[in-house]
């Protein structure tokens, strides 16, 4: 009868692990010890291609430097590089949120890739005197430069995600200011009727506040191409060859294409997280943006008789299990939702940073944890927001000009000719008879209507410069 | 030729006192050493006499066992009566945000009662062979147990006052609802039109959140009678006779007139800050619901002639320094605000908590800092909200009837015999045709006029218990 | 050839639905409308099975009430039982986080129920006219009363389960509390050496903490078990009978075996989210004292050789790729993170809960997304503390008792004797000489030996109560 | 008899103000309306002098186009003159918390630069007919574009002061790292002894940690530099000029000597907050870095007996009112308080710049407020910590060389020869025995005496590039 099981052991003790799982002992004891989101790390597939190849860059010099041979290092590099083509992820089997910095995470990865090395070369699995998960897979690493060098690679490439889907969604505002130039309306501030503005240029405004954030985005992603691999422990670089540091991050951006370099001091690096809380800072200001953004897309739709009415957000789904015909505007809704979750997350990043002590900092898991998924949660939420809701908004032109010709306020732009005590008590005779400004300083005779119409209009009030 | 300054000692050296302060050496020291706020612990009255009622609770125990003689028990008692009458608190120097978990504070009410004892004696200051502020005033105490009760009785006072705020807030509402109890309104979910409602339910609504507010924060008053005196340094209480603990509470209450309680581990009461996380979260759940209130309140008066409309908030003063009769609803604003601040120093206060070590936390200041201040503001501007704004709120009746009458949503009271189906198809027309659902309903043929009437009229729809 | 799919449609049209899904196509669009977080409503069983308990409850009072025949009421109640038994849970694919207030979920579960029902008569999914999503299932409801009471519920029984843990966890520090009484070791405050205590008595600390917020979560349940069931739209139960609300919460708590109530003012409790407020905020209470307490352990067990070193938690993975025999607290590291989660939750709950207007918050999906995930992850952390971590921990009895005879400030205990200078003095003296403070007050015979042994034994400072 | 007050009117109607106050009506209704904070806007004299150095920009632009006259020109420049001189700072007596958009700010600026300048003509206060705080003083301007403006330049000045406190900080720390570049000692990750570093290198990393910051700061001065003056009410200019806005920006730039520039799209930059969110972000990465580097001094400093003791901090007061000789590291403890403050305000601020609408943030105020206090309170406090704490700090030499000695994990550096295997039973061994692990490598003849003393030299570990 064949056996199911095969044992590994470590200095604490052996267990039996499944025969076929290209994991190790250290894989499954994270996996008893750390039962907390109920996922697991193939949640992130970007970042185990990343830290696969980080592994890659560190075998690369490994070999170059003696210390690997020829076939450890073929072996390996073919494991890295299925792994980065997408294989084996269900074997990556720990929990996000762990205890230990990231070292089951690491521990996972070089007891996959030594036995799936092993594999190639034809051995069975555990015989780790050939291919050892610590000694050869790890060589010249610690956790504490591998891991945090991997969430860099990740957060680099996934907020060049992010911002394609800032991009499409800048674009398509700015498809909606061309289309609504010429919709006159009134701009309000503090909830009130001010003065004169366009609908294209209350889009535009959304299109620009994206654009700025794009460029914010791309300053973060230069603060994550330092990175502190070869700092090995604590960032003294202990058992590493003098020469691996250097060819190491040259091997990573082989690897990677993209150019990393290595932080100016690596004790430093090792310790400090002052680039997560700042991306974290920068996806929140994202965040508050978009839902502010989607705070005035819900209250210029509000309605359709008892509300604002400007613009009609396109209909997605009904709106209520009680009121037939009702539609809301579920789409902003669940995009302010992913804001609060990142706005929150911050705070948890926060917390986290702070709590960092020494030479390390224990927390990193849950950061990257809780950074990866506000920008996977914000990259799809904008992509949605974009494609069922922008595209489709259409203007309801009347409504919009009905309030500037109603409006008080408009009596501002007499303010320069009549100053503003004049035009004070203008604005206070048309609110306590409920008239239009314009009927009001035509009866007085302060212009001729000709003039008043000129000065009056909306057109002439939107754009000064 | 008079001396301006006396010179003190402690075990770090020597310094020069300005002649007639009541304050000494550590006072001084620690004036030095923080000065972070630019203020004093003058700006909490309550709290210094609070701190004066312990010390008298102390110095009458400390009596009662024999180790004050009378006339040290009666100089000591007078001083403390005498900060508790509000003298003297301009010796208290020391910035509330302080290093050294509250020592500073703590030494600072020593030194003071210490010197205008010996004053009362007819000693000079400093001759603390007499007086001493450690081994008199502080006698079987620690700052570690003075310190928390002193903040627990504080707190306790101020909840009285801020929920006494409250019950303004709420009988103000309270006067509206029954002013506006015949105001027949379109409710609202996701700020699109629901069913109808009355403006007086809109408004009794606010009164009825602010009372279970109320109820909560009583709830926490409870909390606060849990004390720690007794405790001296780490709860083990070092340095106190036996009868000591037992008496000094009783003690306690008799000063306060309030009942407060030993914690029933007076280790774990030394370290944990339970209660005040706790009471930073109720402050925070007051703060949500108010903050929520003021945003309806701006929603409501938003226009007046691009916006809902349906009530007006009083005129307190001119709203743009620009725009000549626009008034804005600045009152709701500020409470915001006051709102975003609670709810941030709640953050500031998890943390201090959380940071706490082993047998103290010593981040006792911030938070005691942070929660004064929350319950100052919110008391100071919820008298504001209710006498400069919710007190002269009118309607505008007209508007929100035809909002109703407009409305389409209005079909859903159909649904029952229509089915939704059918509802949701007349809603459809209603709104494509821009057509008043009665006129169609009643085209259709489905009801007699009267029927309908009966039907559709709002104020059928309002109150079904 | 068989058809793959049904056709449904609603008021926007009609969409295909797999032939033997459960669902309908309001939750199909609102599948596709919503892809946020990847996951679906079956993330939570609790919430599903309490959502079909409150449809039975109603289904049950329609039926009282003649709104309902004996076939449709039999159908629809086995329909919810199975749901309740854990089955058709794969039919809840909408996202837990979503816009419109629920109404999707609302929807998925009427759809489900009704489809599931119709089978039962044997009829074919979708012939609606025997039993309807909105006009049978829904009946007398609306997403905003069966949604918030689906959540208290939910968060009801998710609360004792939450208290479950912590009472294991309590029990586990008690347990250590007896087994350290004899063990003789420095109280620290400040991170600085204060006065002897037991380590019995540190342990029994975090018991007794832990004990206070079962208390206080369980005063949290009394909030929960007011409901709005009944309100429907707005709160004025439009759409229902008069004695539909009486009956339906007496339905409920025959359903539900709990003795849930109807809030006071239906429209109130409809827009009120103050009890989710109020219970995010416990959980952080609870979070961040779980955090220190975790703290605490990390710092009693740093070391081995160059920390304090005083205990040893159990080892349960090593803890390091590159240093051999490391062992990390791995335990109490990753309970960390999840106060971390905690305490970030509880901004994304305020600004979520701050963001409701009017008559209803329409972020109440995302509100009890987190307060669901926490309570998850909190439970499966307590337990996973308790067992790997707390059970196994170990006492360095003569590391603490060494710390104590070197220590500085036992010479606190001198203090009511000689006073606080001389005592300062004293300690001076011992720090610069880097002497013990017993020598040298035997050495100043201060003394004699004899009263000295008893002035200065540990066991005499440990307990004065 | 002379009269006290004069008599000021607006169109809400007339109000009495002191005689010689330089402010107007108002001012006075704002200062009625708002008692928030007990403090008024002299709190910040920063902010008042860059609100004089905009009017003063404004008012020689509106000369140059021609609608200021010589005369009123030169009152108003000679008014703001004074005001940025440090002058009537005294007359800012509205609460910097205030409803309204910073308007009633706005309007004390107007009234007392107004009434200063009728002044300098010789005219009585309130000659409003002469110069007007609306007419003149606020000519082409609005709070909506003077407010934020004033805000980004006091920002941009107070972040030059808070870098220069940061460079002090992080000089001090590189004067440490000299000092301390042989102390050689244990580093530790996750409070467990690792490898060896130099207490040399522990201090630089604070410094580099603080330059980074430092540079991250400067970033965000660029973003501040983008203004929206010219803008007025919602960024379309209206009431300006075509040439004015070109103009103004240039005499900004005069006035302040700084190089700022108009923002691309006027009403984007109007209602956009995000260069605050920004900033606050970055305030906090800032203080979350100093708050971890006072954790760890807390933590090295431990002790004296019972703790880590590698290094001692000054003592700047005693540090127990119970326990002679306690002395605490007050100094750390005050910084990670006012951490904790700058983390929560940055909360506040997220909420105060999510919750802005349409055209306008309507919470700048508290925005301003907290940014201005949270920059502050953190100059004052590096301040403090470089002087009184980080310049004193002494070395333990002997006991961190100890650590070392006894450690475990010293083993490490055999890894590469011995394989971790290996290295790991020899970890367990010096632990299970409580040896030395030289010890134990030399009983096993794994290298001579001499090889192993080279091997595991401290020195030979502690700088690998």
């Amino acid at each position: 009868m064949e056996e199911e099981y095969r044992i590994e052991k470590d200095f604490l003790g052996e267990k039996k692990i499944e025969k076929d799982a290209y994991y190790g002992i250290q894989t499954l004891r994270a996996k008893e010890n750390f039962d907390i989101t109920h996922t697991d790390m193939s949640l992130f597939p970007t970042f185990i291609k990343s830290l696969a190849k980080v592994k890659k860059a560190c075998a690369l010099t490994n070999f170059e430097l003696g210390d690997l041979n020829d076939k450890q290092r073929d072996a390996i590099i073919q494991a890295c590089n299925e792994i980065i083509d997408g294989k084996f992820h269900d074997q990556f089997i720990v929990d996000p949120i762990q205890g230990g910095a990231g070292t089951s995470t690491n521990m996972n990865a070089n007891e996959v890739i030594a036995n799936r090395a092993l594999e190639i070369l034809g051995e069975k699995r555990s015989t780790y005197d050939v291919i050892h998960p610590n000694n050869h897979i790890n060589m010249s690493q610690s956790t504490n430069d591998v891991y945090p060098t991997a969430i860099k690679l990740t957060l680099h490439e996934l907020i060049y995600k992010l911002k394609d889907s800032l991009r499409y969604l800048r674009d398509t505002f700015n498809e909606k200011a061309v289309e609504f130039k010429d919709v006159l309306k009134m701009g309000r501030t503090q909830l009130q009727d001010a003065v004169p503005m366009t609908l294209g240029q209350e889009f535009k405004t959304y299109a620009v506040m994206i654009d700025d954030d794009i460029f914010r985005l791309r300053e973060t992603q230069a603060l994550l191409k330092e990175v502190n691999l070869g700092a090995t422990a604590i960032g003294t670089g202990i058992n590493t060859k003098a020469a691996y540091q250097r060819k190491v991050i040259s091997n990573l951006r082989e690897v990677t294409g993209v150019d990393y370099v290595s932080a100016g001091d690596l004790i430093e690096a090792t310790q400090d997280t002052g680039a997560f809380v700042h991306i974290s800072g920068i996806l929140k200001r994202v965040a508050i943006k978009i839902s502010k953004i989607c705070n005035d897309l819900r209250l210029l739709s509000s309605g359709p008789r008892a509300g604002f009415n400007e613009i009609n957000l396109p209909k997605v789904q009904p709106g209520s299990s009680i009121m037939p015909g009702k539609v809301n505007p579920v789409i902003p809704e669940v995009v302010n939702q992913v804001a609060f979750e990142v706005i929150g997350s911050d705070v948890t990043i926060s917390m986290a940073c702070e709590g960092g002590q020494l030479q390390l900092n224990v927390f990193e898991p849950i950061v990257a944890y809780k950074l990866f998924t506000s920008i996977n949660m914000m990259r799809r939420s904008f992509y949605t927001l974009g494609e069922k809701c922008i595209k489709g908004i259409t203007a309801n032109e009347e409504v919009c000009m009905d309030y500037i010709l109603n409006s008080v306020t408009i009596v501002t732009s007499l303010n320069p000719i009549l100053g503003y005590e004049k035009c004070s008590a203008l604005a206070k005779e048309a609110l306590a008879t409920n008239r239009r400004v314009y009927d009001i300083v035509l009866e007085q005779e302060l212009f001729t209507q000709d003039e008043l119409d000129k000065l009056l209009h909306p057109k002439n009030m939107v754009n000064n410069y």
